[in-house]
């Protein structure tokens, strides 16, 4: 099974927010926040949408920064998958 | 009798949430969350949408997930129907 | 006494809900949700509107789903309208 | 004393509501809903507002349906009207 | 001490709401609303505004009503303003 | 240390309130509004914004009237100072 | 682990507050505000956004005054940043 984005959106995978501070300080599970690092696993084709031209920056494998509160999770076969617009993506992380 | 949508609406059935998890759970009501996979029913034929060119990308028989809280729930002779905006179908399964 | 919409508006007339579903149950009255399904009674002309050409995709006496919480109720000599954008008109059902 | 509307604006007097329903009801005061229903008093020029060529398609002396909630109501000499856009009338009564 | 409006700022002067109605009963303060007729002091020169066009249509000294909760009361020398912007004035007064 | 505005920003200084009214009464602190009137201290370049040429109408010196609630408090060297756009920006005082 | 900003998006590192006021009385804690300054780590590479062209006007190392409550905060290697558009930096201090 097989997550095919439309127009402008990309799908995530977020990864998991490391045990550990970089100082070694194991976080209980209340002090890790969501981490807004994830995964692009698929990206739509871009092409005009809404009257206007849009190029894909993003590719399959790229680690990226998403916007707090945008997208949407879904759950296919168990596995949780957040699906945003590619302008709620804010950076890439190299 | 038949639905059939105006521009860039779509009419969707919802799929129906599987009993069990893939590790053969059973789950009680209260822990499935409405699903939000469809399969689609009928397509509008796009054309020009409030000044600007929409063309349609899914057909009758796909399965996608669309956006949480959006689309109007219908019911057409005890069947149940959602329809919505294309731009609020975020990926094709595939 | 007729109702000449102008622009892109729609005059609908709400079709009565059945009282009894398919299977033959009555439905007691707080059961039966507003209807959505409605008849066209009347279809503005279309034209340029906000600076944008709208054709009219519906006619007199096609059967319509409209958009919950969407149009304006009107009440002529005792007769209820709902006045809607056509844009708010979201299948026709055949 | 005179208004004189700008732009798409239409100056309007709500019609009274009649005190007997069609069937010769007489409706006590609680029951009779703010009318909706106005005559035409004054029209704008139209013309390019804001950015768009607007046309005015109502002119004085017609009887129209408007928007609930929309326009603001004024009092000139002991007169009150409601002063709404052009696009918050909905229909003609003819 | 003057003000000069920008872009299509007009800047407005209430006018006195009169203590009694024309049938000559004074109203006790509680009973006068917010007079919402104002004189036009100053007009903003118009131009391309958001990328627009606009054209000033009212001029100083022309009596106006205005859009009730719009625009923003200045106080230069103990005199009261409101300016707002020229589509939010509805009618000129004759 | 100087501020230099980006795009159709305008950094503006608030103009102290004068502590006594014209007729000479002195005012309480709590009579004392926030007052809108300010110094235009520097003016960004214009140019094309969201894709609309603008043009700055206002420069260093001028002593302006600007929107209640808009704009952002900046506080550089233990001194205020206000960023608003030049739309905000409603009257220059002569 | 570098941040690389797509579109017009422009990676923020908060200058800390300085401890003392010029004057040179310390500040407790809760009397510092949250700083606006912040200095530019990186800038997207602009281009068409949202059918706009939007070019860059600042540059890593650039000291720049931001909007307060825009932006998005992310933490990479234990080290924080504020991720904004563009046209949520006011003003450039130099």
């Amino acid at each position: 099974m097989k997550l095919v984005p439309l127009f402008d959106k990309v799908v995530l995978k977020q990864l998991v927010a490391e045990e550990t501070t970089k100082s070694g300080i194991v976080l209980p599970g209340a002090a890790k926040e969501k981490p807004q690092q994830a995964e692009v696993i698929a990206v739509g084709p871009g092409g005009v949408i809404d009257g206007k031209e849009v190029t894909m920056q993003v590719k399959a494998g790229d680690k990226v920064i998403y916007s707090k509160y945008s997208g949407t999770e879904v759950e296919i076969e168990d596995e949780k998958y957040v699906i945003v617009k590619q302008n709620d993506i804010l950076a890439v992380v190299e």
